[in-house]
């Protein structure tokens, strides 16, 4: 057997287990559940940062340079599975049909979150803790400002 | 009010509207919320570059390194929140409490998964179809040996 036939061979079994979810949001409900993940984990990492910012975890370099990089990496994964049809209501989604009938204006929010979390990357690798603190806060504003408008 | 102060308001903002999950696995339910959300993303990026292995997706290199790339980033993310004693029941999970009581086992084929995932994001970069091919199965062999072991 060849090495491709036995790679599908290991993918069916996975597959079969659920290890996988095949092609690009096939079903609204894929979308859902891709996208609420995503930011399930960007929330993990973003909630490590505030207790760090907040001083109710002691500030360490690199855990928040980790959690920064991860979140910088991860900003800009959710909005294609944002705007599939069909995919605003059921599988708990909280997210309004708003972003699909305003397009432009879900993803300028998006992208301010994007941008706002690569400058808090770029602080916390320079390590000066003013500028860590103040573009946390603006890309703690930058969720709040799209949660607001496109979130039930 | 100052930049840290306003930070802090906008998080709490967050926090009660359920958009950060706070602090280190607090429950257990966290962290199998957690790990299941990064087990879902990785599962999305490989299955993506599945389908291009297999052919049924054109290969496209932009595509299979960003998909590579975020693999390997999140390869590291789900074995801490694998450890919490008591998240072996409840919440969906599949992972095994096999896991915990065989600690050393369970974190030797995570840093399999880990390595593999890494030699296919280089391959990715090299671009080598042959590399890929091959790094692939063998990440995709990493996955299945675990979920073998230590998954329901």
């Amino acid at each position: 057997m060849n090495q491709l036939s036995q790679t599908v061979k290991v993918l069916l079994v996975l597959a079969a287990t659920g290890g996988i979810a095949w092609g690009a949001f096939a079903k609204p409900d894929d979308a859902i559940a891709y996208r609420k993940a995503v930011m399930q984990v960007i929330g993990k990492h973003f909630g490590e940062m505030a207790d760090m910012v907040k001083g109710s975890q002691p500030y360490a370099q690199d855990a928040f340079q980790k959690d920064a990089r991860i979140v910088a990496l991860m900003a800009a994964l959710p909005w294609e599975a944002s705007l599939v049809p069909g995919s605003y209501d059921g599988g708990g989604t909280t997210l309004k049909e708003d972003a699909l009938r305003d397009r432009e204006g879900f993803m300028a929010a998006a992208r301010e979150f994007e941008a706002a979390s690569q400058d808090l990357l770029t602080a916390a690798q320079g390590g000066d803790q003013g500028t860590i603190k103040s573009t946390f806060g603006a890309t703690a504003k930058s969720c709040s400002r799209c949660h607001k408008t496109y979130r039930k």
